[in-house]
């Protein structure tokens, strides 16, 4: 309906268990005609840095993620990518994706989102951000989120529309990683009462 | 050593993985000459604020140390008592402990030490403060620590020994836990470069 409106449309994600293809499918698959063009997600915008800095990372994500990084060099790793990985997230897992850090000179800890939960049809789920905080506390290290709320992350997904954060609406239901993080970007916003909104 | 020239010794463990008795049992095969009265630990300080307060635990721990929790009620849990679970910190029992909290008027955590991270033999491992800390985050709440560095954990340690602060030396391995800890009750602490020091 957004689209037939010709309003102009960006899907913002903070999907880490899946790739934007996977994502896309499953959309189209209830119906919305989107493309993998019109998703920002998290997982693309850490490759950058990823590249940028020269960066190999250590995966701790889950395994529907892992093609989106199938170009990165995770060799001899000095850095650590965390995403949501669900059932990936065992201890034996944590303590890896621990030790790696703990025995850099300078750990860096990039997280794909920092949410603190979301619902699956069979309840809530510690997301991304709790295990963030766990890693970042026992390493005392600041992690650094490439997802929402990152305000580069929503100016990525505002110069892929081509528009200025004051002529675009954020559309979502958690209040710190949609609503404020728009606003951090100079974007109004609108919490819909949906997902895992309690 | 300690004993024989006749100094009061009072050992101030945050061990959560096994019962005082095993503790002790651990310890006096390895030669020490130790009682259970001369132990201070988390799980019978928390049993004790949890009989004070009413609260009826969910136990988030490591098998070994469920007897000591044997005479709390733990039906219909009204709290989350967390302790360094190990192998125990699933995926699907840190979301269980989530959810209960979060379904919780008002959640109570108590968490049996805030640690960052520990020594064994197979390498270093996650402590209890960071899953802590992954909790605290994803509820928006603070844990109430039992353990070391709570200060009441001390005090209770100095009140079996039955010796003022300023007549009482700690000495242990961590910087915050131990030396920090004894710190704000008042007393000497001294830091060894041995287990988990780095």
């Amino acid at each position: 309906r957004i689209k037939a409106s010709g309003l102009k449309l960006q899907l913002c994600t903070n999907e880490t268990q899946a790739t934007r293809e996977d994502f896309v499918r499953k959309l189209r698959a209830l119906g919305f005609d989107v493309s993998v063009a019109e998703v920002t997600a998290p997982a693309p915008a850490a490759c950058r840095l990823l590249k940028e800095r020269g960066l190999r990372p250590h995966l701790l994500v889950h395994d529907g993620l892992v093609p989106e990084f199938a170009e990165i060099d995770k060799t001899n790793p000095n850095c650590v990518v965390l995403g949501d990985a669900a059932e990936n997230f065992t201890y034996a897992n944590l303590n890896e994706a621990f030790r790696l850090l703990i025995g850099m000179e300078k750990p860096v800890l990039i997280s794909l989102g920092k949410g603190r939960y979301y619902k699956e049809t069979d309840g809530l789920k510690l997301d991304v951000g709790a295990y963030m905080k766990a890693l970042e506390y026992a390493c005392d290290i600041q992690a650094e989120v490439v997802g929402k709320p990152a305000k580069r992350f929503f100016e990525s997904a505002l110069a892929e529309l081509g528009v200025p954060p004051e002529q675009a609406i954020m559309i979502g239901d958690d209040i710190v990683s949609d609503v404020g993080g728009a606003q951090q970007c100079g974007m109004r916003a609108l919490q819909v009462r949906t997902g895992k909104y309690r």
